[in-house]
């Protein structure tokens, strides 16, 4: 018995999710219907570092299978992206220790979100970027970045719906937004992601951004822990899970 | 009555092509279904520079049609956007004289072409770019590029299949193709274009980047006039109809 993880890359945007659903085009149902294929019938799981939903994109999402096989990582590459359908595809296969877990094992992620700021859309963009019109202050929005580094309950910007117990710690590597072209890229570096976490703080970014909100509201924030506090969570096609960290492996 | 020329843009990879066919998703369908329902079911037809394959996508196409309406041009490209869906955008409406002709009246038509030349496959630009995972000598494609420059018959370069009667003489202004980061951008300039013209010429020219033929070769091929010495059509996915030109206008 052989475990194997895989790095994948997929377009979310005609995908329900990634994960298994009845009679849904999902992301994991492609990827077990692909492995079950090539296990003439007998049925793969997949264990992925985390979901993503309807619509988000993944440039580095990890996941792990165990299989009988024994075959060269570079053939078990080929033989998926044979199987698996064009706006989902494996970049990397290597062989772990049966210890791995792609979940438990995470030490970092790396989220980027995609703001198209100009005044027009654009079709090219539909999927891949949130179009948002308004003018946006940069700098104001750069210095609010820095109040959300660092160690911090994240309550305030996560989802009411989160199922999670436990704690809502989550320690912030990098937090930054850059002006790319006429895009704004959002990077998060951190030990881990709340659910809808992203896409709320980008919420709140844009806020700030159009002077609806000062950069000092996210520690006053931080410290309420109340998600009725901030706004509505930015649309998914401008998020991509970018990259997922293990230990000893990057 | 007046006559509106509209400058529009779409993905095409969700349309099977411009032209409209019964139970079928096109862009002159859509097109045809708003302006319909703007005018409260009195069934309105468009003109277009020129109709565009399945999965050819355009920056600037151009197209008229007639209306009793007299609103200011742009509430009508509000009203239009708001119909449409939203991998069809109309970028700008004009009052023209009604002797007027998107098609007959192109002075200047430009394509580009985009080759994704890396290795491994990008499933972000599946349906934008065609992928090429074949090293290319870019000077040579240059090269040739100089020869398709100026008034010829482009026989040989055009569709087995064109209906087209009449001169397959064309004139092209700009026939050129420069690296832009991993993409091999082709821009195509001319007074006007058989069917498939573009594509097949990018088929030829990628032949001759692999060292195939030389960029000689393509005085003879046009002088031949003949469309079985040149190889595949490429995919439709890399094309973009990107600007039309009228009399007087850019």
């Amino acid at each position: 018995m052989a475990r194997l993880k895989c790095k994948i890359t997929y377009d979310g945007s005609q995908f329900a999710g990634f994960q298994i659903q009845p009679r849904k085009r999902t992301i994991q149902g492609e990827l077990e219907k692909a492995l079950t294929k090539m296990h003439k019938g007998l049925p793969i799981r997949i264990q992925a570092s985390g979901r993503t939903d309807t619509g988000v994109h993944a440039k580095g999402q990890v996941i792990h299978f165990d299989s009988d096989y024994d075959i060269p990582t570079v053939n078990w590459q080929k033989a998926l992206n044979t199987l698996l359908p064009d706006d989902l595809y494996v970049i990397e296969v290597e062989m772990v220790p049966d210890t791995f877990h792609a979940r438990y094992d995470v030490t970092e992620k790396e989220y980027h979100y995609y703001v198209l700021n100009i005044k027009e859309p654009d079709v090219f963009k539909r999927n891949y970027a949130y179009h948002f019109p308004y003018k946006l202050n940069l700098a104001e929005m750069q210095r609010a970045c820095e109040y959300l580094e660092g160690f911090h309950d994240f309550t305030t910007f996560s989802s009411a719906k989160a199922t999670t117990k436990g704690s809502k710690e989550r320690m912030m590597f990098q937090v930054s937004c850059e002006k790319r072209g006429n895009e704004i890229e959002f990077i998060f570096l951190g030990s881990g992601f709340l659910y809808n976490m992203v896409r709320i703080i980008v919420g709140v970014l844009l806020d700030i951004g159009q002077g609806r909100r000062s950069p000092e509201d996210i520690e006053k924030l931080l410290e309420k822990k109340d998600r009725q506090l901030v706004g509505e969570t930015v649309p998914p096609q401008g998020l991509y899970l970018w990259q997922v960290t293990y230990n000893n492996s990057k």
